[in-house]
């Protein structure tokens, strides 16, 4: 791509003037009615060094108001976002509805880096690659506009460029090591540059290559590309997107239905079981802090089914300073305006540490299914999504134990009924869980249906029969240690 | 990809009884909706020798209306389509919008086979998978939905079936030399079959694979898959798509406004260089149709400005059998229902002959766009896709030539005028004429969009000045010769 690409003829100076003073203006007029539409723009500036992506940008977002745009300049990750996954330091830096994000070098700089540098083995180079174009089609699906420049400059035009930065003591600071060492190897540069630009040339967010000769003539493609893109992203309505079929590996579940709930164990059998196995989870919890090992406890399951005594068996065991507990309610405003992963992403733990979630993503095939929250597009591309996203959090090296928690429908009568007569647990019992009861049926088909198309092998679900909460506990107990343990073996 | 890909577990015989019922009467359901909507379908049966391609085909097509659908078995080439671009025989045979066309082996199938013989080069090869990623691509633009499946079985499978085939003399005919040869290759075919499946999973027409291990299962999947498809693209309604970058080199051109018109030549002058170069072309025509050279012509420019005189002189020093010259009106209801290049692919010459076309596809971004017979979004996308179209042309080893007939308004009214007066001219002139002139403004803003954008190095635009149309005459025959003979000194 990048070793075929012809530039185009520039214009005569006159002729930029006049159309960068359209453009700006065309520019700053679309900023209403992205906010409107609430269209989230991601626009990504990359490119060789000195070519002028920062100074453009400068004059970009003269145009903009403030309170519509931000600006990130990413440049190596910090100590605390090497402990997360790759992808988490640009996911949880992504705009808001309505509103732009400039990237002042983006992943394509990090991953190119390291591939010039030859620290990726090819295995794990693929790997990436993989994950961005994924990343990049779900911001995609999910209404994102992403616009994505490559700033272009030739060996020689780099060489001078920087040489007169470096001559002048007050630009000297601009140039990098980086910098000169690009331009000492600039045709291998090339070769990785050009690979990467294709494979990550999807339709969704295909490249653009800004001829960067000159600064004001870089500008004004980049204005106008912008102006082109949002218009044509804001008369996008209506629009579905293509379901992808599932690639990866799944377990077989069996329905709700046909799950046995007449498990139970003895008082004296609980409490004993119960000791035993949380001295063993404290156990493991210092070994996975030691190994770096992060795990991710995703609870759902029916109201009154249990969950929260549950967690607490969990937590007893647990160290403090090494795990958090998310409940998670509906998503505020400034989460409702960004996908519908973000919040998750924000909620992340370290390595080593240990994230509960008391409800989870999957609320998206749930209720948001079911009150019509988001259109039945999002939520059948979602089981894709939702896989995609814990198969990052795997190969980042987390434990991924999934618990759905099961009770029989008298159960729930039985437990609602004894909330609402006992005072001090009136305000567990509000009208809506009694509304989502009438639903049960509905919801029953739903969670078949996430059950069957989201336990991949490398995050199935569990099941806890929880008409017996002990049993429960007891159950959950032992699955987080057998998949701690498994994960520790294979270290 | 097809490396990756785990099957899922087949459901229980009854279950895909039960289901296979729901999913073909959803797909017969969807025929009116389809049909309604104007949707074109586009379903391709790409994988395996004994997978059961044509079998499933059979089933699925039971369920719908001859009307409403056509099968293409598409093995070798003709020769006649030998002579013809690559994307020749696939492109004529789209289906019409509202109906499904089934291709039972596609593209894919053509070009893996070469790959596998060895009888393309890498070059040619990755050239091919470009061509197939745009073709598809331009599909999707234009409203097209496209549904792929690749039918997968295991080596061991392939082995048992075809010799289940073989052993009984009426299934016998049914086993290819090729099938065969396919599964005693299995793992070279895989690494092929990988490699292209990769490269050609774009968003906007992804692959499907069908666990092919039972013929029901198969149809199962497929009829649920193109269900699914079918629901999504009759959702997506105002669909905008991204206006790609150019990516082609272009010669820089002069605006209409700047093109001197005073150029003249003498009565004399023209008769003698006139006869000199007609026998200049014949004698080049019978070199071309040796070296099997296509040329493609096209003539676009203002009413009145002397395209059919013009289009005379060359068509009278040509032999009669090896050119023809194609009119373009409105597009007829079957052309109107296809992508808007569909009618120009259909009348693209044998190589050695030549094709003229008397207005083109250029349609598209002239009397379409200020027509409004296109929306924005279409004409925006048509220069990108009209300079692919160009491109597959020339790498079929076509030469092209373009041809602006320009001349001035003043020029126009008295021909207009003379026209009018004139009774055996009285058939040249219609109201139509005189509402184009009103426009004349309009027309040259987009005229001049469409020579700056469209003059790619392989396929730039001419202008003939033709307030005297002698001299346009003299310009066109030797331009002509001009690029008819540099090809034949390449050769």
């Amino acid at each position: 791509m990048l070793k075929d690409w012809v530039k185009g003829e520039k214009p005569q100076e006159e002729e930029i003037t006049e159309r960068l003073k359209k453009a700006r203006l065309a520019l700053a007029g679309r900023q209403m009615a992205i906010k409107e539409k609430k269209l989230p723009v991601l626009v990504i500036f990359d490119g060789w060094g000195g070519a002028g992506k920062g100074s453009v940008l400068g004059k970009v977002i003269k145009n903009l108001d403030p309170r519509f745009y931000k600006t990130e300049t990413l440049s190596k990750p910090t100590e605390d976002e090497l402990r997360r996954p790759f992808l988490y330091r640009y996911f949880v830096r992504i705009p808001e509805a309505g509103k732009f994000s400039f990237f002042d070098g983006s992943w394509m700089d990090e991953v190119t880096r390291e591939r010039l540098r030859g620290e990726t083995k090819d295995e794990d180079y693929h790997r990436r690659l993989v994950s961005i174009k994924r990343f990049e089609r779900q911001l995609s699906d999910n209404g994102y506009l992403v616009v994505k420049f490559f700033f272009h400059i030739s060996e020689k035009e780099q060489k001078k460029r920087l040489e007169e930065l470096e001559e002048n003591k007050s630009t000297a600071w601009r140039v990098e090591k980086w910098d000169r060492w690009q331009n000492k190897h600039y045709e291998k540069c090339v070769e990785v540059y050009d690979e990467y630009l294709e494979t990550t040339n999807q339709f969704i967010a295909p490249w653009y290559f800004i001829d960067s000769r000159s600064r004001k003539w870089a500008e004004l493609q980049v204005t106008e590309l912008l102006v082109k893109n949002i218009d044509i992203a804001l008369q996008n309505t209506g629009r579905a997107v293509t379901v992808l079929q599932n690639t990866f590996p799944l377990k077989q579940m069996p329905k709700l239905s046909e799950i046995a709930l007449d498990k139970t164990i003895s008082d004296a059998g609980y409490e004993k079981e119960l000791d035993v196995l949380q001295a063993e989870l404290a156990d493991l919890h210092n070994r996975i802090y030691q190994k770096k090992i992060p795990v991710i406890i995703a609870y759902e399951g029916w109201d009154a089914a249990g969950k929260g005594g549950n967690i607490k068996r969990l937590t007893a065991a647990l160290d403090p300073r090494g795990f958090e507990v998310h409940p998670i309610a509906s998503p505020e405003p400034r989460e409702k305006n960004r996908h519908y992963l973000w919040r998750f992403w924000n909620r992340l733990p370290k390595d080593g540490h240990i994230a509960i979630f008391d409800r989870t993503w999957y609320g998206r095939v749930m209720v948001e299914r079911l009150e019509g929250f988001c259109t039945e597009n999002d939520w059948q591309r979602a089981y894709n999504e939702i896989n995609e996203f814990e198969k990052e959090l795997y190969d980042w090296g987390a434990v991924i134990v999934k618990f759905w928690v099961q009770i029989d429908k008298e159960t729930q009568l039985a437990r609602f009924t004894d909330r609402q007569n006992t005072p001090e647990k009136q305000w567990k019992i509000t009208d809506e869980d009694w509304r989502n009861r009438e639903k049960w049926d509905l919801y029953e088909e739903a969670v078949d249906e996430m059950i069957q198309k989201t336990s991949t092998e490398f995050a199935p679900w569990h099941i806890l029969e929880s008409n017996d909460k002990h049993y429960a506990r007891i159950k959950a107990l032992k699955t987080l240690i057998a998949e701690i343990g498994k994960r520790l073996e294979e270290k």
